[in-house]
Parts: C-alpha cells; sequence; structure tokens
C-alpha cells in the first residue's frame, strides 16, 4: 500500500454545488484514496451566513471572511460562489497566494479564463475549470487530454440543460412554452428568472469555453450568434415532429479556412440525429476531430452531485501532481463571415392565411424555393394565423432580404421564425 | 512562448495502428507542440521487413532489432506488435530499462495489464494502454480521472465493432448473418477469421480491461459469461424489429452487493435504448456513477487513426510529467452468482410448428408465462421450424430447466437461442 497524499481544501461557497462536493467527499473519500493515493480534506468554509442549516458540513469549519479560507494552509482554493465579483478577486488572490485553484464559474471562466490561466501559468498553479462546462461530462479532459492529437474541426452540442428540458417536454407532453417553463422552474431544471438559459446566453457561454480549448483560440463573446426557443410554439414542435425532425436547442462551433464561427440557436434535427434523442435536462456534446472522427459524449450537465463530481476530478488530478495541459498563447483567428446555406422551417404570423401567395412569391424572386406549405387559422382570438413553409437550401442572406420585403408589404402580424434543418 | 519539452518515442511494430502514429505524428506534430509542449520524435521502428513500403515513413529509422528500439535514448516505447508473445517480453524488458510503456495490445493487458501496471510501479514509470479499449474513445481516462470521485455502479457497451457492424447490416439492410459477415471482412471490418470478434471473447477482453478500473477489482478470465452472434438469425432481428427492439451484442458489468458479474451477449434493446440507436462499426459505452448518474459516450472504436489518437494521448500525459492514476492493489471480489431475472426472447428449432403446444406447457410448469407467440415453416429444405416466444421476467435457471426438459421431450431439432429483453 502506497501512502496517500494529503490535499486539503479551502471551499468558498457552500451553496448547491458546494454542499455536494462536502457530501461527495464524506461518501467516497476512502474510494478516492484507495483509487489515487489522495486524501482529501476541508480546512475552512467560506459561507453568507454561519448560521444556515448544512446537513454533513463540519461547523467549525465555517467563516465569514475570504480570506480565512485562501490563506490557511490549504492545498487548493475551490471557488463555488459564482459570478463575476467578488469570484474573480477571490481566484486572483488564491492564485497570488501560489495556491492551485479549481472553479465552476462558468460565466467567469467565459470571460476571463485565459487571463486566469496566464496567471496561474505565471506563479506555476494550476488552474481546473472541468466542473464550468456540462458538469459531470468530463468534456474538458477529452479537449485538453484524449483528444490533444486530433485538430478539432468543430463542436456541436446540446450545452444548455433548461432548454432541453422545456422542449423535450413540449413534444412529448404536447404542453406549451409557457407550461413546460413552468415545470422546469417547479422541478430545479430552471431558475426563477430564466433569461440566461431560455434566451441562449449559458449555451454561449459554454461554447466558447469549449472552442476557445478545441481550437487553441481566444473568441470574443460578441462573436458568439446567440438566439433562445423564446419564440417556439407548440405548435413549431408538432409540426417538426409530424415530419420526422425534433426541435433542439444546439450550439454549434466550427474551424473553416476563413475562420471561425460560433453560434447558439434552436434547430431542426432528423430523429436519427444523435443530438435528436438527448432527453429531458441532459446535455450532449458531438466533437469532430481528424483522428478519433465523430466523437460523442451525454450526461446530465447540471446539478450538485455532477458538478461536485467534475470539481473532484480538478482537485484530484491537481493532488497527483498531473500537470494540466495549458497553452497559455492563444492564436488570434480571424471570424468567419458565415453566411449559412441551407435547408430551414420557416413561419409567418399573419393577418390572413391567404397571404401564403404573396409570401411565396417574394421567395421565389429571392430563388428561393418551397419544399412544403401549410397556413392554419388561429387557435384563440389572441392568435395569429400562421404560415409554415419547410424551405429549400438558400443563404441566410437570401432569406433576411426576402424577410424584409414581407415585412415591408405590411404582411407580418409578429416576428417571423427560422430554424435551419441539421442534415 | 514557452520552450517544448522532446519527447522521443521508440515504436515497436509498424503495422495498422504503427503506420497510424507515424501519420498523425507527421501531420499534428505542431498542433501537439503547441497544444501541449510536447515535441514528438521516433527514435527507432521496429518492422519485420525492412523492404515492405511504408509512405511516410523514414526508411533510416527502421531496424529488425528490438533492442535497438528498446535500448535506443527514447523516453517512451511503444508496443504495436499484438499478441501475446513477443510482446510482453518486449514491454517486460523496457519498463526494466526504466522506460515509459505506451500499447493498445487489449490482449495482454486484459490478461497481465494488472501485473505490468506492478512493474511499471516499481519501475517508477508509466504504463499506458488507453488504445487497448475503444480505440479513440478517452474511456480509461474518463474513469480513472474524469469520474475518478464516483463509485462506478455499471457499465454497459456495445464493445466489438464487427459484432455490430453485423448486427446493423442485418437490421438496415435485411441481409443473412453470413453476407454481412462479408461485407464487414470486405470492408476491413472483420479478420479473415473472426471468430475472436463474432464469438465474443474480444468484446470480453475489453469488458474485463474496464471493469477492474472500474471497480478496482481483479477478475478472471474466465468468471467472464461469453456468448456470441453466431446463432442470430436474420429471422431474430426482423421478429425483434416488428416489436421495437434492436438486437444488439452486448458487454454489461455490474457491481452488487453480492460481487461483480461480467457478461457478453446479444440482447434485445428497446428503440428508445441509447445503445440501440449505435450504427454500424461504432462503440458505445454507458458508465453509472453515484456521483454523475448516467454517462453515455461513442465513438470509432477502431481504426488505425482512432487507435493512434489515443496511443498519442498517453505519450503526451506522459511527456507532460501527469502521473497516472495507477492503483496497484486490486481487491479480490467475489462473483455474483448472479440468476438474471428478466424478460426474454426465446427461439426453439423444431420439427414440426405444433410443437409450440408442448413447448409453452413445458414453460407453464416452470412457472414461466408467454407474453407473445409465434411458429414459422421453413424457409427451405436445409432450415427447421421456429417456435418463437417472448417470455414473461424469469429467472434464467428457469428457463434451463425448462429448456432441458423441452430437449428431454425430443422436440428440438437445433440449439435454442434467448436474449435478454434489457428494460
Amino acid at each position: 500500500m502506497t501512502t496517500a497524499r494529503n490535499c486539503k481544501i479551502g471551499l468558498l461557497g457552500c451553496g448547491t454545488v458546494g454542499q455536494g462536493l462536502v457530501d461527495l467527499v464524506n461518501r467516497n473519500r476512502e474510494l478516492i484514496r484507495e483509487r489515487s493515493g489522495v486524501d482529501l480534506s476541508f480546512t475552512r468554509i467560506l459561507v453568507r451566513d454561519l448560521a444556515k442549516r448544512r446537513p454533513g458540513v463540519d461547523t467549525s469549519l465555517l467563516t465569514t471572511q475570504p480570506d480565512r479560507v485562501i490563506n490557511n494552509g490549504c492545498d487548493v482554493v475551490v471557488e463555488l460562489v459564482g459570478g463575476l465579483e467578488p469570484a474573480r478577486s477571490f481566484i486572483q488572490r488564491a492564485l497570488h497566494s501560489r495556491k492551485h485553484v479549481v472553479t465552476a464559474n462558468k460565466a467567469l471562466v467565459a470571460l476571463d479564463g485565459f487571463t486566469l490561466l496566464q496567471s496561474a501559468s505565471r506563479q506555476r498553479v494550476q488552474f481546473g475549470f472541468e466542473a464550468s462546462v456540462c458538469a459531470g461530462i468530463p468534456i474538458i479532459r477529452a479537449l485538453r487530454s484524449g483528444l490533444v492529437a486530433n485538430s478539432i474541426r468543430s463542436i456541436a452540442g446540446i450545452l444548455n440543460g433548461t432548454c432541453n428540458y422545456i422542449l423535450t417536454r413540449m413534444a412529448e407532453a404536447g404542453i406549451s412554452f409557457d407550461d413546460a417553463l413552468r415545470e422546469a422552474q417547479v422541478k430545479g431544471f430552471a431558475e426563477a428568472d430564466p433569461t440566461l438559459d431560455i434566451d441562449g446566453h449559458d449555451a454561449a457561454q459554454k461554447l466558447k469555453i469549449l472552442a476557445e480549448i478545441a481550437f487553441g483560440a481566444s473568441i470574443s463573446s460578441e462573436s458568439v450568434q446567440v438566439d433562445g426557443i423564446r419564440h417556439i410554439t407548440l405548435d413549431d414542435v408538432d409540426t417538426a415532429r409530424k415530419l420526422g425532425y425534433a426541435v433542439k436547442h444546439v450550439a454549434v462551433a466550427e474551424l473553416e479556412e476563413s475562420g471561425v464561427s460560433l453560434r447558439v440557436h434552436p434547430a431542426l434535427l432528423p430523429n436519427a440525429h444523435p443530438l435528436a434523442s438527448v432527453r429531458d435536462e441532459n446535455n450532449a456534446v458531438i466533437v469532430k476531430g481528424d483522428a478519433v472522427g465523430e466523437m460523442f459524449f451525454q450526461g446530465k450537465g447540471a446539478g450538485s452531485l455532477p458538478s461536485a463530481s467534475a470539481v473532484l476530478s480538478d482537485i484530484v488530478d491537481i493532488a497527483s501532481h498531473k500537470k494540466s495541459i495549458t497553452r497559455v498563447s492563444l492564436r488570434a483567428l480571424p471570424l468567419a463571415n458565415k453566411d449559412v446555406d441551407c435547408r430551414r422551417y420557416v413561419r409567418f404570423p399573419v393577418a390572413e392565411p391567404n397571404a401564403i401567395g404573396k409570401i411565396t412569391s417574394v421567395l421565389a424572386q429571392q430563388g428561393i424555393a418551397v419544399d412544403r406549405a401549410a397556413a392554419t387559422w388561429p387557435q384563440s382570438p389572441s392568435e395569429h394565423s400562421q404560415v409554415k413553409l419547410f424551405i429549400d437550401s438558400c443563404k441566410e442572406s437570401s432569406l433576411q432580404s426576402a424577410i424584409t420585403t414581407i415585412f415591408e408589404l405590411n404582411l407580418l402580424r409578429g416576428e417571423s421564425v427560422a430554424l435551419p434543418l441539421a442534415a
């Protein structure tokens, strides 16, 4: 039996993930020690409210003073406070004190991950953030280590569990977006303010982190095209389903000769597409590498224990003196001015179903052929008639010109919806 | 820019995977250097035939003398000779010379992996074998590092690409087992002698390697129950398909209170099961951990470049001075005496379809209820009539008793087939 190496954890934050971390160490400490030779323990735990009940947490470790955690003989500082500040300052102080840092803070890593990696590198300590993307799915490791020999061509995934839960429930239970969102909130799969999730910003942050690692490139947050699922109706989901498609909120990053393109949007996936069968709050990622081809990962993308599992994988790696592969010089890649050319489902809210004639003739003027068409009366007085079209492959710019013309003809009674069809 | 660390590779064997390794280093050497700070090169390459044409391989490095590879200033010895001997002796000599070793040798790792890990540990060098299971899928890493904090409850997978290709073609192209096998051989997905693949031994070796890592236990090869796909007919596949099932060759390892159980066999999976949609020569693994829940990995499980990708991931980890997590003391776990209780599809070759009455009454005597039944005439004079039944949940031992009685009643004209139905 080899002797165990002690690893003392200073924990900042004891919310959902922090509590999960304490629980998981309590439960599997012996297993982890046997498996890796690392013996984990906590030095101090930062909390806001000392009096709050926290089952399984040693109350003598609690403190409200961050410096008592950071400068207290710990080996690794784990930041689970979340948000940009004071989390960033905590991490910077920890790195300056030459502590290894592990975080699950997706917003911060998306914004400042590169700078924090550079600081860690200068201090010759490690900075781990596996838990910041897709919780328990070891996707950061896969990109940095398992697929290190591959030139990565693209990443496509379902990165937001809230969106996927809502779209799954709309398709399977036949309930409206609003009802599915409420259900997600009751079940804890959506925040009280769901904006970041359902408008696509959460998925965009995760995609940026994955793409920066995969492509070794610095990518600005503004360069991610973001669209959410607020405008998806039950009728859209049903129409897609009847024709063999699932509506999914997808995140796609591609590296092409002309540069990188990152986009997050709802799309229609044929039922045989691997992402089409990803259900409920699950996350999934498809990575295309030049050697391995297509690699598919799926698992729980959020939650207390899955996130704690990822945090612990970073801690154990650090304590085993594994050096993470840290490219501290990122290329600057041009942004591909991508005019996506694909088939699409488009929907136009109109005053009268007979607008379909004028709409298809405007599309024809732009050289856009219509594959299937339907027009429906409103289901209730508060709604509009809808013209629904499956159109042949065309450039996004051509479709946008047509939509502008249709808008100028005063045919629309609301925003049009255009969803790409994946092959 | 940090300076690169040189890593000199001594390569034993330049067949399919060896050639892929040379190609991938030629192609992505600069990318790997940028990403990981490791600069890869080859010192010597062991081949049997110096004269054979090998595009992209520097002929001045070729040798037929293994010791010229092992003792020639290399940092890592890569064993891609395959088979038990002389591969094992090569690896032992390399470890004795305190060289790190990386291998793709599944048969050897399944048989002697633990002993080789112990030798490596004593010599304070690393022994990497990511490529020995599922080629490019980073599943060994996931178990050892990404999921290190999880108690693993079960592993279920499609671990043999040849079987999966054959079963996919039978289901999708409606061709017989023999025709699908021939097609797989033409396409290079099956060996000239396909025995190890189609009789399940290849999948059993991979399952043993995964289970030993996941459960931290030493498992004897004999303890794996092995069944292949030779006896699966197109009619079995069609019957399953019509009722919403896919016939797949699955490998299952479970850790229960009473011990471990490992089995490899064809099974009927409902179409919604994640493994049911794994097509062609792909591999997939589902790992259940107590923290992450169900984690699904899918990718190419064989081939020159996917295997080379896995070999390189080990080499780069070693060259980056990552220490692999090496548990060198394995528990001895009892073998669960598993009497699997589940629904099944059973088929009996009989002289006359009216045998169905006698067969169902024998089953009834054992308390086994029949859910659906069909009997078919032979398709050709060389075939038999078939009685096909979907039976309710029962213990394997009860079914075996019934089959013995049916055999003793002289009703059978060939071997009966029993395939579990997965939930």
